[in-house]
């Protein structure tokens, strides 16, 4: 068989599709931390718009994408489906690996897909302003981009060891026209604690979630996004992987493996999610594979419990993997995936056996990072190149095997704010 | 006029277009410094594949492009030509601004445009080498990439004071497989004289040059490669305006006024020849604005007379604007624009008044950028803001004279690896 190199040319998705409407048993629901009640939608409206409460709790198969997200979408969407034919030939393996590149968003991930609807839902409702945490960035960036495109001022809490020595993506929220402040901040209680305890505090994004939280919920013209783990964002992230599948179908190829890197599992669920929902279906029978570092092992080392999704314990109880919302993971490259937790959707089809999960060091992740960059010319993030460690896995068992297996995989941003990481591979220093 | 915000799906184009084949009268020829007399294409043979000296020289309307080169530009190209609809907004004007976006490429700029086909042009004549030099990066990074499409070894002489400051595309280059130093360096005589005199020496891009070159011309197994100026290198560059026109074709529209940013000339040449072209042959009347820094001033202030393209003079003898080959350009943010001269064919083309020079001051710049940013939700290259804060000022004198003029510009690069100039803004120090 033989492939074009890259592949753009389908329409955008009109809907999310939702693999809630075809899961046998649901997920438990998230808890009141208080009353330990499941949370009822009006208890979060408060912080979130209410388009968004209605995607986080609907069943239906379909949500339709408002058409003004649509149209800001169409600015980088579709994504491009590249066949990886150079990697191929370095590997001489039988396999066919393709991958999703959401790098070319504005802010060089798949977060802005999510930011968009997001940010769009608090316009449309009235709002103001919204406020959000980042660790490194990624995110951060997504919805100030997100906020502009709508008119809305953004507050970023931004986790402050990252602020100081990451200031790539710091620059880039400020030309968002974005307000971006280290934390802990003095800017609300929470920060103001922390500060007191530690004046020099390096943050975590626990920590940053909380004073997010906490500045919205006292404000009403300010609602909080998230960028991952809640079911709502997972279903908006769908986009990629039906424009994944459109494009496969092109080709007349359907994968037999789906590879995410996973943090709060948002990128992995939005490339896997619709092919899942075909094994749900029984219509197909693709594996799926959540890759981790071994630094932050959520599925493959954590247990599976309700816990909190931020530090300071102000947010739902959520059951899913996590390995504490105490634990604080050491200072890897790949910031994205330093999360305790797992969004409840990852983790209860991992518990069912419908995701596989495995993790890698740091070191082998960017040694296949940097085969990567030289065979296919991109850059990978870091986070994303633990996708791309499973992705050359698997097409090294392919040829073990001798099986002309198709892989997919999402390689969910550009490594170009992840330099130094790269140098410190370079200068031995990994 | 309603426009889609984002358009691709055009194909790539087949041939180079040449200028040179509608001009009445050629620019003077490169002169050989030793003779005086006009440098023959054997000449360049040393240093150059022969591929690329037909290329330098051919006065044919049309060069194919070779199919290995369209295989790998494919995994980029066609680049977006996108609809500012929200820079319109911002600055409420009837004009209707299009910006054709070259950061989607590999290293982020349009300079992958001709490092591919000079790759190909090298291994094909079975050279297992390339140098090269490099500012900032921009270049080196391309050439990084494409030696590596090819299986060619790059060497990559970099200016030092970038090396040292600039670390991102160093990084880059490496993990494309390249070797990259610092210039001055210790590997060729040119450089070890300049370290002698200077341990500690800063690094210009002319001396750079003079090592790339002493390098590969004196190795059989090297060829050298150049970023711009080069008639052959402005030849390459033409896929960006021919796309740019097909695009726009498909929605009905042809450009009032062509803008891009010049340091050496090549993205601007590769926007605005296609049409030039149509204007040389009388078919249609745009206007072509380059534009500059008003730190270096090449075609707004330099003199029009034969100098060399490096500091030391080891290179031919171009007519072109020039600030003099031992001009130093203060330390400006745009360092891909801080070059001396300027390629002929601009220089020619400027001074038989088709194409309008125009130079800013670096906190204008800025500020469009951020405006840009902030409304089309991408960074741009400091380089790029150039062509940014024209085609702002060419919009408001449009709703000054209540003219629905189409504004076409290249948008060559995202401005990913240059935060620390938008910090220096941000914190004021600018």
């Amino acid at each position: 068989m033989e492939f074009p190199r890259k592949l753009t040319e389908v329409d955008l998705p009109e809907a999310f599709v939702n693999v809630k409407a075809y899961m046998k048993e649901l997920p438990a629901p998230p808890l009141n931390p208080a009353t330990r009640e499941p949370v009822k939608p009006e208890d979060l409206a408060p912080l979130f718009p209410e388009g968004l409460i209605r995607d986080e709790a609907t069943l239906e198969p379909e949500v339709p994408v408002p058409t003004p997200v649509l149209d800001v979408l169409s600015a980088w969407r579709p994504t491009p489906l590249f066949y990886a034919s150079e990697l191929k030939k370095a590997l001489d393996t039988p396999a066919h690996i393709f991958y999703k590149y959401e790098g070319v968003s504005p802010t060089g991930s798949h977060k802005p897909n999510t930011a968009v609807v997001q940010a769009y839902y608090a316009a449309q409702e009235g709002r103001k302003r919204l406020t959000t945490e980042t660790g490194a960035g990624q995110w951060g960036s997504a919805l100030s981009f997100a906020g502009a495109q709508f008119g809305l001022e953004v507050k970023v809490y931004m986790v402050r060891v990252s602020y100081e020595q990451k200031p790539g993506r710091k620059a880039l929220i400020q030309a968002f026209g974005a307000n971006v402040v280290p934390s802990p901040s003095p800017d609300t209680p929470v920060g103001k604690k922390y500060l007191e305890e530690n004046p020099e505090h390096p943050g975590s994004l626990g920590i940053a979630i909380s004073e997010a939280v906490y500045d919205a919920a006292n404000r009403e013209d300010t609602a909080y996004s998230l960028g991952s783990v809640l079911d709502s964002v997972l279903l908006h992230q769908t986009v990629i992987g039906q424009e994944a599948k459109a494009q496969l179908a092109k080709l007349g190829v359907y994968p037999d493996v789906v590879i995410g890197c996973v943090g709060g599992g948002s990128n992995f669920a939005g490339l896997s999610f619709p092919f899942v929902i075909d094994r749900l279906k029984g219509e197909r029978e693709a594996r799926f594979i959540a890759v981790e570092p071994e630094a932050c092992p959520s599925l493959t080392k954590g247990e599976y419990r309700y816990d909190y999704g931020d530090t300071a314990g102000l947010t739902p109880l959520l059951l899913m993997h996590t390995l504490g919302h105490d634990f604080v993971p050491p200072p890897i490259h790949a910031g994205g995936l330093r999360y305790h937790g797992m969004a409840p959707l990852v983790s209860k089809l991992v518990k069912d056996g419908v995701i596989e999960a495995r993790a890698y060091p740091q070191r082998e992740v960017f040694e296949a990072a940097v085969l990567f960059a030289k065979t296919e010319g991109i850059l990978p993030a870091p986070e994303s190149a633990h996708a791309v460690k499973a992705a050359v896995d698997e097409a090294l068992k392919a040829k073990e095997e001798g099986a002309e297996r198709v892989i997919l995989f999402n390689l969910s941003g550009h490594g170009f704010f992840d330099y130094s990481a790269y140098l410190d591979f370079f200068g031995g220093k990994m």
